[in-house]
């Protein structure tokens, strides 16, 4: 079935290990998404967390969705300057420098930021000049996670009030991820978790009806939960790894029992540099290249069925074959699927894209740590 | 005792979350190893996979090290450029490009490579020139790890003889990493683990000896077993983690029951961006900041005795706090040691460098994946 193979010309002389991405896989899964989407009446602000690239978030934008949502100040200003709008940024903008950031990045680009706290709120107001366009605010709602977030309604009614009744701002509405229930492999308990989840985010925007503050906006989901999201209270979804279905989400199972309707998409293409074992060959992809917070790596393209990987160190994996085979030699090549695929992405500086004619596309990798090492 | 603290002035104005060094700390560790390893008259080649960074390797040589240990290509690519000299690459390089480049490396500044068999040794014969200088050889031994190395007497014995016959390689000796040596908690288990691991090298090198092939080289050891090392068979010790002394090497203890002789140096700065719980502050560092396979972090900078870290998805760790003490604010900043400093440190694009009077200077990390995507 798959078009992507280790002995692919255009492949042969990439350095390994190499951060690969199957383009048809991509574009299928961003257009599925998009259909179910639009199929829903929901809006997709799609995560670029995922990706941390510019080239995939434009293609998401160009496939209907509204805007793309970040983890980070850094990514939304390599996207901004890249072309992309309607960021939103999911995390709480903390300290004057990254506050005075946030403000520069929002005359070049409208952005929305989120709060859970009164500082955060006073920080931003104190950085926005009279007529500098209005920022975007959500009010970050804790709906069981308990990383960020509001955790009590009167918290979040209080800012919602104060981001409402000052003109430095544009309140939007709400958002509330559920991060906990993303990955819970069994589908009813999956449902059931997202359902619980969203009451905090029903009730404060019950509240704010009341009062007359529109909240237009509820933004949040992901991939495990987009299809229970669907139908609200969500206005739009901040799913992210459908673009590449790693193998962390490929254990999850649907209502219908079927896995989730994406394809596998990333890949890093390894080089096998010792082989003197009868059992096992030695690939130049360990932790430096694969994250290791997710299953085994145990998707091959260019090794026997039977194969399995583990770590061995940060530039190396060890992959045990199946006994009786012929071993690959020293300098064959194997595609290794991703497992988790955010952390992996964040390991490299460029992915390599193989379109359907099997040529590759170089697309840099945004927004990682230390790119703006010292605040000028 | 620590000089440094999140609330130093030059740290106010960096971004976070930031990779953090403590010159103090990182140039005792540099001087300790070194004046260990002369009153052992055993020579040093430190590993640059730690640190990735031209301006510690530099230092490194300063204090008397023979040579710098890479253990990829690009990372020896790039402290070349720098200046750093006595290159070794630890792995095998394995591909007719990867070859060719080594080639061209061994032309502006002589490398050692290792090979583990033959086609490697022919893949570098075939790219040398006439009038190139030799390339130095290491075979590459299997001391237990069963991740590179030949396997076999024969083999090595093969090997040797290859390199030493041909005038395009200048063959030097043996590697054998034990690196499934180094991380053994008991020491009196580390130290026969760690003796157990030389025998093979031992073997092959009074084989060569009984041929006059000459063997003067024997590279190998690590930071947690090289007390162990330091007699034999040993001619230099490839020691890495020592600089920044991570928290996974911190659990080590020695003969005398005693920790490692080596002070922690290596921390992330990260801001409090969300207070809203009793017993927990969320911070701006997570799994793409800190490296998940060590330790959880447990030592801090500016936060109460009693806290503790746990990751809470890619940018954000959730701090609890002992009851009935004041939470930290939000924007407050603190300090989180590195608990594996190998993976933490591929994460930044840079350090900054805090030395005895608190001022900052900027370091970049080299060689990271993708740095050359594609090869020209």
């Amino acid at each position: 079935m798959t078009r992507l193979r280790p002995d692919l010309p255009a492949l042969a002389r990439i350095d390994t290990p190499a951060l690969i991405v199957d383009e048809v896989a991509l574009q299928a899964n961003i257009e599925r998404m998009a259909k179910t989407a639009a199929a829903h009446k929901i809006a997709l602000r799609p995560h670029a967390k995922t990706h941390k690239s510019a080239a995939i978030a434009l293609r998401q934008l160009k496939a209907g969705a509204i805007g793309i949502a970040c983890a980070t100040l850094l990514e939304a200003e390599a996207l901004a300057q890249a072309g992309v709008t309607g960021l939103l940024v999911t995390s709480p903008v903390v300290g004057a420098d990254k506050a005075a950031r946030l403000a520069r990045l929002n005359r070049v680009s409208p952005v929305t930021a989120v709060v859970d706290h009164r500082d955060q709120l006073e920080g931003l107001r104190a950085v926005l000049a009279d007529d500098d366009p209005p920022l975007g605010i959500l009010i970050d709602v804790d709906v069981g996670q308990g990383r960020t977030g509001v955790t009590t309604l009167q918290d979040g009614h209080a800012l919602a009030r104060m981001a409402a009744t000052d003109r430095r701002f544009a309140f939007r509405g709400l958002q509330g991820y559920a991060g906990h229930v993303q990955h819970i492999l069994v589908a009813a308990e999956r449902r059931a978790a997202a359902a619980k989840s969203v009451t905090a985010l029903r009730s404060l925007a019950a509240l704010l009806h009341a009062e007359d503050i529109a909240c237009p906006v509820i933004s949040g989901s992901g991939t495990g939960a987009h299809a229970y999201d669907m139908d609200g209270p969500y206005s739009e979804l901040q799913v992210g790894s459908y673009v590449f279905m790693d193998a962390d989400y490929g254990r999850l199972r649907q209502d219908d029992g079927l896995a989730l309707p994406f394809e596998p998409a990333l890949y890093v293409l390894a080089t096998v540099v010792s082989a003197n074992r009868e059992d096992q060959v030695t690939v130049d992809a360990g932790t430096k290249a694969l994250a290791v917070n997710g299953p085994a790596p145990a998707r091959f393209i260019g090794l026997p069925a039977g194969a399995s990987y583990s770590f061995s160190g940060d530039e190396h994996g060890a992959t045990a074959l199946p006994p009786g085979l012929p071993r690959p030699a020293v300098g064959a090549r194997v595609l290794i699927g991703a497992t988790h695929c955010d952390p992996t992405v964040n390991l490299h500086a460029a992915y390599h894209a193989v379109d359907a004619d099997g040529a590759v596309t170089v697309i840099p990798i945004i927004g990682r740590y230390g790119a703006m090492a010292v605040v000028p």
